[in-house]
């Protein structure tokens, strides 16, 4: 393992020129951005133009001239290649809190007779907190199991079965196709939360047959800190499904402002308020960077990238132990190691501009962003976990405070 | 009247200086800042040092360094002098839909002993459409009552009463105060929307013992299109009352990413997912326009407009018949007039550069937003209505195709 190695492998990479789409530090070793991703290069000049342009000289008629009002589809369309689903079954709106409420509740709807709502213990947070608090005002019940006894807990009292498809914390993957059919086979609906697959591994949701999916908008999407989460509703089943936050937007006609709700036919009946027009522009920017990208492409980077820095960590760091599945097929685009000290080791891998995360309880996390992470990154970010670790640099009084993200 | 008096006025205006915080179109007479806030000069700058430097350069870290994840309770405190109430009472978080929802949601769960939300029936849309669907999920039911039976509707079953206290076509305005009392006499909680309100006339939340409010940021506030929209929940009741909507970002330690939901102390319960932190940015510009104004002077210039207008229209275009009270006291910041071709005559004052709105079935909507409008921009626009009147101008066929937003 060497620097050079690392860099040869750049040279190689057909992916390399994405790097290029992006504007970043230069000091800094960002592995990263599962978590927020790098700043598109057109970002700035595409929100400068919504912000002065639409909005300042053309003020409430951008509604119209601009197009505004179709913003949550069109700009959800450029999605479409990156998740395998069509333009008409995707609404960029909310956030993936809400968008899990809404699709959820849905789900409960349209499942009268059942009303467990299964997840996995260990899925994210708010997954499972949304989960929880919609089960229990539709009068039903959350099940929350071991990610292995989620097979055997799918039984026909199953409303709808929430999984992230990559877990948060170990990267690891589930197969989309076959875990949708087995919701299925007992009549459960299928809600995947992709936050972490999206944009990092090949996802094809038509493909799955799955009826719901969510997802983030901030992480491998490129779409700016809070970036608008996006939703998708399996086409065939969008005119039977209600949306639980039946909001203005969501109307067939929003400006008769009619006595009663009516459903806009199709995928735009999931809209709630007003688009959040601002942070559309900076996600459409975001999703402009996979343009041209093959899907599968991108998915071979991110293993390769991952499989050369479990290899080097094993050279450089060997006492860092991987927490995540080994296989690439097993794993989105993130990995983790475990040490007793990971809290302090991140601390001091980000005083050295070497950025990855902590989680709990004792997890190093290191995200390879297909589009901008270099082989070059992962070797640095091994070689400096390596140093902090054997020279304990970690130890510093100075990563006593908790941070208020960590 | 005569555009002399008009600008005679506007050398004497004391508030005439906010107008300097804008960036404008020098063709436009803009009547529709009650539809879309003016850009703050300061906006391009501020969103672009959110994009360039926190996200572009700061990455990851600015959730910690740039002190993102405290913007929402931030950025609310500015907006405490402008409707009344204290700083940890206010957040600043998704939009107003869902905010309502999340608010009626949990003034059901306070109240589990009665099941009505009342509301007017010609509330804004969204906000009768969430309270059906939250009533209606709650096992509970909606009544929706004229303006004037509200009084006669409140009994001892209604748990919550949702109003906006400017009404969004005629600029009715209710007593904050008064309308509360009659709520609490009988055990409901108060909810009002204050949209239409915020910004535009003086507030007084804590004075009038609200339980709780929301508002959308994108009007009065001059917080870009589609900004972020408030909330507020009185601060006695807030450790009492559950987010039914609860995301990992209202968890009182939301990094530990524990099994449980815990809400966090305060006010910021009531998040639900990560902050907007782009569209913060622009609403922090458009709620620093309001600096050092006192908003009995905010809203002494918007009636004082307002009624400028309603003399200018009786001279210059009689055949407009007003639609809004007569009197200042009564009213919002906007002025409705009706007129059986008002959509024609709304679209041909657009042409001339003009902009009011139209609104179902025949009004023709004006707004003063009293830090950005002049009375110069009042007696052109009476003027221009007066032409468009008398000249039929409205009778042109490319008025024939509706346009999506009105």
């Amino acid at each position: 393992m060497s620097l050079d190695q690392a860099r040869a492998l750049d040279a190689a990479d057909p992916l390399a020129f994405a790097r290029e789409r992006f504007r970043f530090p230069d000091d800094k070793t960002y592995l990263d951005g599962n978590s927020l991703g790098m700043m598109p290069a057109s970002a700035p000049e595409r929100v400068a133009r919504t912000v002065e342009r639409e909005w300042g000289e053309g003020l409430i008629e951008s509604w119209n001239e601009a197009g505004w009002i179709d913003w949550p589809e069109r700009i959800a369309a450029r999605l479409a290649p990156i998740v395998g689903a069509r333009a008409d079954e995707l609404l960029v709106c909310d956030s993936t809190s809400i968008n899990i409420a809404k699709l959820l509740g849905s789900a409960l709807a349209a499942r009268p007779e059942r009303r467990v709502v299964l997840v996995d213990e260990s899925d994210f947070p708010t997954d499972r907190y949304i989960a929880a608090a919609i089960a229990e005002q539709a009068g039903g019940e959350l099940r929350a199991v071991s990610a292995e006894a989620i097979s055997d807990a799918l039984t026909d009292e199953v409303a709808v079965l929430l999984l992230s498809q990559v877990d948060y914390r170990s990267g690891r993957r589930r197969d989309l196709s076959a875990t949708t059919a087995d919701a299925q086979r007992v009549g459960a609906i299928m809600l995947w939360d992709l936050s972490h697959s999206a944009g990092a591994i090949r996802v094809d949701l038509a493909t799955s047959g799955a009826e719901m999916a969510v997802g983030c908008g901030y992480k491998y999407l490129n779409g700016g800190p809070g970036a608008p989460a996006w939703l998708y509703v399996r086409r065939d089943l969008q005119q039977a499904l209600g949306n639980p936050l039946p909001g203005w937007m969501g109307h067939a006609r929003p400006f008769e402002m009619g006595p009663d709700y009516v459903p806009a036919p199709g995928i735009r009946r999931f809209l709630t308020g007003t688009p959040p027009i601002v942070a559309l522009a900076a996600l459409e920017a975001g999703l402009e960077t996979f343009e041209g990208l093959g899907m599968a492409a991108v998915e071979a980077k991110a293993a390769a990238l991952a499989d050369f820095f479990i290899e080097a960590v094993e050279v450089l760091a060997p006492e860092a132990t991987l927490a995540s599945p080994l296989g690439a097929a097993d794993r989105g685009a993130h990995l983790v190691f475990a040490h007793r000290h990971a809290y302090a080791i991140v601390q001091a891998l980000i005083a050295r501009g070497v950025i990855g995360d902590y989680r709990e309880p004792n997890l190093m996390r290191f995200g390879f962003a297909p589009l901008t992470t270099r082989f070059e990154d992962a070797w640095r970010a091994a070689a400096a976990l390596g140093e902090v670790i054997a020279g304990r640099v970690y130890e510093g009084a100075r990563f006593a405070e908790r941070r208020r993200v960590t």
